[in-house]
């Protein structure tokens, strides 16, 4: 019966054009390292319940895509087959391992606690936002699971027999362990496992997520297991239970231990449900608890899902796209879905939460978020956000202030108030001068700047920007000075200045400008007139040699970039096109050179540091057209509806939002400069809706003659006036109500 | 100054001889595996701070006796050098390893949390009834500890500079592992420790001991520290943390895993004392520190010392001997603290305490103890604490049956509310008989008796007696039927089933004593005539051949025994010693093969089952002066106030047990049947103070010539009338209350 009404509200939702949900397709980036999962999740939530099908015994396995030996970054595969479990903590589109724990896995028949030999192949898998179910081949349970922000429901259909429901706190996504445990009740139990070491780094900054689980149905037996390690001394001879599993049957006081997992036993006369319901948190297990009742309580599978549904429905409203295909509705929404999984939220229903480095617990009246991916995030997710959802960026950039605050320092990569200090660069600040630059200035903006300068000036002991004496001294850090990637670096650190000198700018602030503006452009120094590249140099100013410009391409490790090579760097001066083009010798050589990096693959869709590359063409009077022929070939090469439908990894929504913006016909081409530049749109007609407390109009209308072979701007209308720029800035965005693209099949040169 | 005061206590007591800890070597027997060790605690406490020794790398080392490699059941060897930290649950003179976790270690300098680093000699051990001091060479450091029942305190004199007090909660006695821990400030930690697998065996029963801590100065930093097991996948390739310890500075959530632990730092100007207050709990973090709270809270170290040195004082203050050498009387004294250690008290101040099997926790007003090591203590010690503590045996009784409760068995070796099962028999029983009937009526004994019952009748799955169909059918326990040791299990049986019987005589139960008592005899079919020895037996009736009576000496696994060869168990049957001495074809040659058992060495006084052995030729007119020669022989030897002045395991008091009683001159010869047998005391007067409630009169007191060449007794005299028996009943005892041995220096043949 509820199966029914399970299939029958996917059904109904399907009627309604204003239901996007209807065209996510949560299968798009599991495979191709897109590193997302089909989980249920609520729109940021905490919680996520995802397959698991990344443990498994790689021998004789064909496609081992096994999550230690490959550093597998989400709990699920789309190639992988053997399932585990489902994990109750996940990340979505990250780089590194990390959470994908609190597995809980429906078994039938005998007791067996060894994922491996319990785990099952699977079929039928089904999901959509908020929404996963499977069916399990080795025990004929269907498995389904809904989610709110920070609790979830699964319901397992068992079979007439003996049913078993574990929760294995041994396994996870990444190899760190530790646990508790504690049976409260035959249908509740409580503990934690402990977390960390995001990139198999900082494990000392390793955490503990709280959960409560309480089943729908009182066990029959219950009990903990645990797998103590193996014993090599001489004691081995008579522990006879050496290396084996233990049984804690009935045992009702805490466990704790590396490898520990609780078993609920059912023996059902008939087919029969257990819905299980967990709760978690970062803060304890009381809030964990309290989540659970507060979000969930009493309420039955189909309303926490209908209720994630229309939550998922109203955030993915903000466009309303028309007259594409399904598959390109449903690459739009599901990257607009992917976009809206991290940052997420961290505090408890009650409003606390773990303050960054401070050791203590936080309450909060806003929203706390965490998992700032800012290295990747800066470049166009937080501007998708000041557009669509300027309230829950405002909301994120006082996170960032409360971090700041709290550590001392604005966050870098920051997870669950950890600042794991991934990547190079000063991400923050470019966030927030952006913010603020588009009109969204409801937070603290002195202490903004107070921290961005912090950043930018410590001359020691600068977490967020090492090697920033020399940077100062020299206007660029040299091969010389320690710090990794130093011409990305500096590029990076340019990026903030520009960032810090046009907020200063704004706020005033006359002899700041001057001094940012100016280091902005330092990067110059690194031109190198020959290659025409930026190129490593030594701190006595001699060039790095030998230099090939490939080397860094496919993540490689190299002398002078981060994940990159020389071509994926030297364009990555946004703020300085004019510039790029003066020392290039001018707008033909600048072109030849950015044709060369596409025509010669060195142009990375799987990353961030080109990501702007394809809209430069703008600034080439005549060959804008460029730009909308790269972004047609690359939205049609890389996004699709499938499994692979992601260049890569997802990067928190970084590429999701990329492409977001590209098949809306614009984009924000300078971080930390309200303007954006011109593609050609995908759709008909896009209707964005926009926060009536911060644009002007309710809506943008967005329409266009899109079509597969239309891809190219003829026209420009604003508001049905022509418009004959390929940039608009923020301020004229807002003011508009409707932009029209005149498009054809050829190019206007 | 604090410590001067410390000395001038040690030295005060010293003036009064009613101070009977001042003849408390709390060193004796910490070596020859007396499983004793020198730590604080109050009598039968809950918690024990214990210096722990027995861990170190024996690659090098003269005399390893280290923890694993030697089974060790004692967290402190007297031989041993290595200290890495004092214990703060512990067991003593049992015969497997247990708790002995918790360790707090006073460190100076850099911090070091690997203890085969930080770990030390030492000097100038001080110790005595609830106390124990000690310096520590590689730190300079004096570290002071006291206890009083669930809490204790550490006193650490550090010297000028950085000091620091690790908490070790992965390392143990045993190889055990999983802890919990929590900063709650810069004063305090609360955490637990799990325990279990008592003899390698059910690690499935393994259980959590529950603490807090808090220090008497604020840490000027502090952290956990982590050591997780060393990975083997291709992961540690990237791991660069791999098999490394992990410091998590200043970290105030929980941290859990295998082996962590926690370390507060200071930095002193000038020397300073540090003072560590925890207290332990079975049941749960709020009952550890209500535990603390009530009974420490804001004591001073010399408060709590003075008032468990009172305790002490009080508890063995029930005889006063006078007329013994020192060390006679130390030995005396000691014996008897150490029979006061277990069984030890379970329960929370509140009443809480973990129920056995059930899972759930209890509340009694009563005192729930634990630690029944009841197949040694079922033979004499039960009877000492009948005589001198007839309360304590009541509320030992309750606990038994309230373990009959909550289990549906009465218990057999239970340890902290789990039961090990380990050795064999039927001992409660025996116990609960021979508590009624020496006239401690008052608990349910109608429940005990039903319990009795139980234990012998039940035929399917009895966890107490298996093999118990065979018995009853056959009369013994063949080899055949796969129970253990067949010929000691059938003894033991048949002690539980006389002990029944005496009960079911004393109740009415005119069936029922007919039935047990005619049972209590069924040993005699495993009588052989040739060897004149109890011979292990097929079901068919045939003996087992071939039968070397020596085999099962020294623990030696065998066929036919438990922990005992032939000669140890043929006269372990004092229920029926003139059966006995029928079958071996009359005294004379009982006495021979007696005689034999003693010269040969096949007497075995490190263990129980030929315990009275030295006690039968009182059944043998004119030769009991040879008891009186055997216990003098017996007691020169084994009993010594140095570290092996025990001679062997302590067995939870019941080799002190023997020796007090010894000492004093009679001894509880038959299990469950109200009567002693004498023998020559070794003090001049010895006076027996008695609970009013129980006993008719206040004092007993016993006289004698007794000195190192008078050990022979020449005549009894009761009340000053000669008293012409080797035996006396209780109520005899109990009525008398003046007992004159006179003794000279040859036997009274």
């Amino acid at each position: 019966m509820k199966l029914k009404v399970f299939l029958f509200s996917l059904l109904s939702i399907s009627i309604y054009a204003q239901n996007p949900t209807e065209y996510v397709n949560s299968f798009i980036g599991t495979s191709n390292f897109g590193a997302t999962h089909p989980g249920a999740i609520a729109p940021r939530g905490m919680l996520s319940i995802s397959p698991f099908n990344v443990s498994f015994d790689t021998k004789g396995i064909e496609n081992p895509l096994e999550k230690d030996s490959r550093w597998l970054s989400n709990p699920y595969v789309n190639e992988n087959k053997f399932l585990t479990g489902f994990t109750h903590v996940n990340m979505s589109g990250v780089g590194c391992p990390e959470l994908g724990v609190i597995i809980a896995m429906p078994t039938t028949g005998a007791l067996e606690t060894n994922h491996l030999k319990y785990g099952t192949t699977y079929r039928n898998e089904k999901a959509s936002a908020g929404i996963y179910s499977v069916e399990l081949d080795k025990y004929n349970v269907k498995a389904e699971m809904t989610a709110s922000t920070r609790a979830g429901i699964s319901r397992y259909h068992f079979p007439k027999g003996e049913a078993n429901v574990l929760i294995n706190l041994g396994l996870g996504l990444t190899n760190e362990q530790g646990a508790m445990v504690k049976i409260v009740s035959d249908t509740e139990i409580e503990g934690m496992r402990m977390v960390g070491s995001f990139c198999y780094n900082s494990p000392e900054l390793a955490y503990p997520v709280y959960f409560v689980a309480k089943f729908s149905k009182p066990a029959t037996s219950y009990g903990v297991w645990q797998k103590p390690y193996k014993y090599d001394g001489v004691e081995s001879q008579w522990m006879t239970y050496n290396d084996q599993i233990r049984l804690k049957e009935g045992f009702a006081r805490e466990v704790v231990g590396d490898s520990i997992g609780t078993y609920f036993r059912y023996k059902f006369e008939k087919p029969e449900m257990v819905e299980l319901k967990v709760g978690v948190s970062y803060v304890s297990i009381e809030n964990a608890r309290e989540n659970l009742e507060k979000e969930i309580g009493n309420a039955s599978f189909e309303t926490v899902y209908q209720q994630t549904q229309k939550a998922w429905n109203e955030v993915l409203s903000v466009a309303d796209v028309q007259g594409g295909t399904a598959d390109q509705k449903t690459i739009f929404y599901t990257g607009l879905y992917h976009a809206l999984i991290h940052p997420n939220i961290l505090n408890d229903i009650n409003g606390d939460y773990p303050e960054a480095t401070t050791n203590k617990i936080g309450n909060t009246k806003n929203t706390r978020y965490t998992v700032f991916s800012l290295w990747d995030t800066y470049r166009n997710y937080h501007q998708l956000l000041s557009l669509f959802y300027p309230q829950e960026q405002l909301n994120m950039v006082k996170s960032m202030l409360d971090i700041y605050q709290e550590s001392g320092w604005l966050p870098k990569w920051e997870l669950n108030s950890t600042e794991t200090f991934t990547m190079v660069g000063d991400p923050a600040s470019v966030v927030l001068a952006d913010t603020y630059l588009k009109g969204l200035t409801q937070f603290d903006v002195e202490k903004a700047y107070e921290a961005m300068l912090k950043g930018a000036n410590t001359i020691k002991n600068n977490p967020i920007r090492p090697g920033v004496e020399e940077y100062w001294k020299l206007g660029y850090l040299s091969v010389d000075g320690g710090v990794s990637g130093p011409v990305s670096t500096t590029q990076e650190y340019n990026i903030a200045d520009y960032a810090i000198a046009q907020l200063a700018k704004k706020l005033g602030k006359k002899k700041d400008f001057e001094r940012f503006n100016k280091q902005s452009l330092s990067y110059r120094k690194l031109f190198d007139k020959q290659t025409r590249l930026l190129r490593p140099r030594h701190a006595n100013g001699q060039w790095y040699a030998p230099f090939n410009p490939e080397s860094g391409a496919n993540f490689e490790k190299n002398v002078g970039y981060i994940e990159g090579n020389a071509w994926q760097y030297v364009y990555m001066v946004t703020h300085d096109i004019k510039g790029m083009i003066q020392m290039m010798g001018g707008a033909k050589a600048f072109e030849k050179q950015l044709d060369y990096i596409f025509d010669q693959n060195q142009y990375d869709m799987a990353n961030e540091p080109d990501i702007a590359y394809p809209f430069l063409y703008n600034y080439i009077k005549g060959s804008e057209w460029k730009t909308q022929k790269r972004m047609d070939d690359l939205l049609k090469t890389y996004f699709k509806n499938t499994p692979d439908g992601l260049p890569g990894n997802d990067d928190t929504g970084v590429m999701s939002a990329w492409m977001v913006y590209g098949m809306m016909g614009f984009y924000p081409v300078v971080p930390a400069q309200p303007i954006y530049t011109f593609t050609a749109p995908k759709f008909n007609k896009i209707v964005l809706k926009l926060d009536k407390k911060y644009y002007p109009n309710e809506t943008l209308t967005i329409e266009s003659n899109a079509s597969d072979k239309n891809i190219f701007i003829r026209q420009i209308f604003i508001d049905k006036k022509p418009y004959n720029s390929y940039f608009i800035t923020h301020d004229q965005l807002k003011k508009a109500k409707h932009i029209r693209f005149e498009l054809g099949e050829t190019p206007k040169k």
